[in-house]
């Protein structure tokens, strides 16, 4: 190690794992922009449009709808903290590594933690978790939308109504699937949800999208507490039980995106200019026309696969369309693969978590990173260090395969 | 709103606040550069990089020196709920809005608070200190070195030594301070600290650098969990009671940003190019050379407000170089000064909060802003607003002092 390290000089990548992928140009050089002051007007109304552009991607009114500055984890700790007091029940139903997560932060919170789950690979029956909210009867339901360490969509359109119906909220981590397939936050009922700009949103990870209605709102305000020493007149409380984080306090980020600007933490500039471009990018493009690029793009790699004889994972109609689940092929040294992808080819993939461990390759295809022509390179990669490995294709199948599909509609 | 609003195109200042500054053109660029996968070997090499290079900004050799991915408060918030357990005792002298945040930030943990409090303006003889560890016997003192809101700065050097005396671990909120005045991790026996890109260290906010000893990594290590659904082998818990948030558990931190690399967070890729740029600029200055230029730009501030006839605020032996404070003359209107400053010359001043909200204004000099044609242009700016607003300084003695006094040993 040198007194002082060389200039930063990434090697050229095509990031094709499951996130965090390449990040759109664009956004990179919105963060390449001078610092603005907190307060300063202009920085605020750039808080503001913030707001008012993922009200758009996250399809919602919620007037609270805003950054948490952290990854993707935070905004789910974010939404954890601030519901869920000491004793308070929680449904997970699981199907994945992150309804491990929720359960881990829920647990953290001194929730009392109730789960379903169901073999990695598939999702749940609407009447599963309905009936799951009747045995448990939580105060929230926490669940996943997409989870990346299995590939599969869990789908929701569903679940709202029914936890209305029981009276619980419903919080639901969307980091996997917002900008790339349809997320609905209104039509689907969704009381809180969050998620990040790493995967389909083509922003680097560091920012945690979140919006959440009044049923959550008032949820938050029976724990609201301001500190001490901001405000000329003190302190205040309300009765409900304190929130166990004040960096998560979303009574307190409240405050700090409303018109009070009450001081709290100091926003994350760089990475708050990120995200306004992100969603700048994303409603520019069409939010249906970029779900669509994505369906279109997982279509053609899965015809590339198919054409090389590999088996995809899991439930296929539940799977979503940003990333993919590869079986590796008996036989095949499935890290020495990854290696030479990356080592020769510039491109990284993915390996999974826990049980699907060395068992599946995990193939992105997100925001940016969705391009026709990373599908092919990536495809002809894959077919070239599977051959290097003992594996053989039928050679050039899998490109053609692919652009055909792309072409069709 | 419009549907899509327009490009990102900040209005040029100058951040002559107490932070966010301007981030230096350095930094902004390693933010463009393009993403990495968070297991590349290109990437891990950074992570690793960035630990030695924060050893050396901090003066430590402790081993677990890295990033938290938040917001300084976010460094804080890891730091106490790491190390404090419900009913565990923590002293917290407070000289300012930022020791409150300590306090706040403990309660939340469930911690028994204690403190100690001095007059703003005013820090604490170590003497006080060592009373009070003796009168409360704290698990652990937290305390601020320095705190923008009064813009002084606590004596460290022997603070380390009295805690080691009572068997207390000592946390230091370094924020303000660390890349503007010296900060000695090893040498004062602090054993952790906790600081941030956006003041003396010229990035932007978002990224929380920490450091911690043996003797926390052994608390830490007490209360370890390793989350369900990333291994194989499944779930791991140590004895202690558990940290009660996943996102800043530091002993997941270590996992992570250890050789094992067990996956946590996605670190937050473009804010840890950040964080490397900003030390990289510091020790290619060189620490102690940078001290001094924010200590002669403090002289050349000062001698211009003098030569203005503003008053100074607080114990000038314990101002920090970097944060100026300056009495609001009676009968000038502070918010308007600073609005014309901001509107008419583009320049940012703070004011402060509680108690000396709308009674002081606060200038920075950190980090990429404390320039000497910052320091001119900030002072004649004044100059001129104040006669605006009916306070007559001595036409152009503010400039003249302060290149004078910038010329000085």
């Amino acid at each position: 190690m040198r007194n002082v390290v060389d200039e930063l000089n990434p090697p050229p990548r095509r990031l094709m794992g499951p996130g965090p992928v390449d990040a759109d140009p664009r956004v990179l050089r919105a963060m390449s922009m001078p610092l603005l002051g907190q307060f300063d007007p202009a920085f605020t109304e750039y808080m503001n449009e913030v707001m008012a552009l993922y009200r758009q991607v996250l399809r919602t009114d919620n007037r609270w709808t805003f950054l948490v500055d952290g990854t993707a984890r935070a905004g789910i700790e974010a939404a954890m903290v601030s519901l869920l007091a000491p004793g308070d029940r929680v449904l997970v139903p699981i199907f994945g590594r992150f309804g491990h997560l929720l359960c881990e932060v829920a647990a953290r919170c001194g929730a009392d933690v109730r789960t379903i789950e169901t073999e990695w690979g598939t999702v749940f029956e609407p009447d599963r978790i309905a009936a799951a909210i009747r045995e448990h009867r939580p105060a929230l339901v926490a669940i996943v939308h997409g989870d990346t360490s299995t590939t599969m969509a869990q789908p929701l359109a569903e679940i709202g109504a029914l936890c209305r119906e029981h009276g619980t909220l419903l919080y639901v981590d969307a980091t996997a699937t917002v900008g790339g397939m349809d997320v609905r936050v209104d039509d689907w009922r969704i009381d809180v949800l969050s998620t990040g700009l790493q995967k389909c949103l083509a922003g680097p990870p560091g920012s945690a999208p979140i919006t959440f209605n009044e049923r959550v709102e008032a949820r938050v305000r029976e724990r609201r507490h301001i500190e001490r020493g901001i405000r000329p007149d003190g302190f205040e409380a309300a009765d409900g039980p304190v929130v166990r984080s004040n960096y998560f306090d979303l009574g307190m980020l409240m405050d700090y995106w409303s018109d009070s600007r009450l001081n709290h933490h100091t926003e994350a500039t760089s990475m708050l200019y990120a995200a306004r471009e992100c969603a700048r990018i994303a409603l520019a493009e069409g939010l249906d026309d970029r779900f669509e690029r994505h369906a279109r793009a997982s279509r053609a790699l899965v015809a590339g696969l198919d054409a090389m004889g590999l088996e995809r994972f899991g439930d296929q109609t539940r799977k979503m369309p940003n990333v993919t689940g590869v079986e590796i092929p008996a036989g095949v040294p499935g890290d020495a693969v990854r290696a030479m992808m990356l080592e020769d080819f510039g491109i990284e993939i993915g390996t999974s978590f826990g049980p699907l461990a060395g068992r599946i390759w995990r193939i992105g295809t997100m925001g940016y990173t969705c391009r026709k022509e990373n599908v092919l390179v990536c495809l002809m990669a894959l077919e070239t260090a599977l051959r290097a490995h003992g594996f053989r294709a039928p050679p050039g199948e899998a490109a053609d395969a692919a652009l055909a599909a792309w072409s069709s509609p």
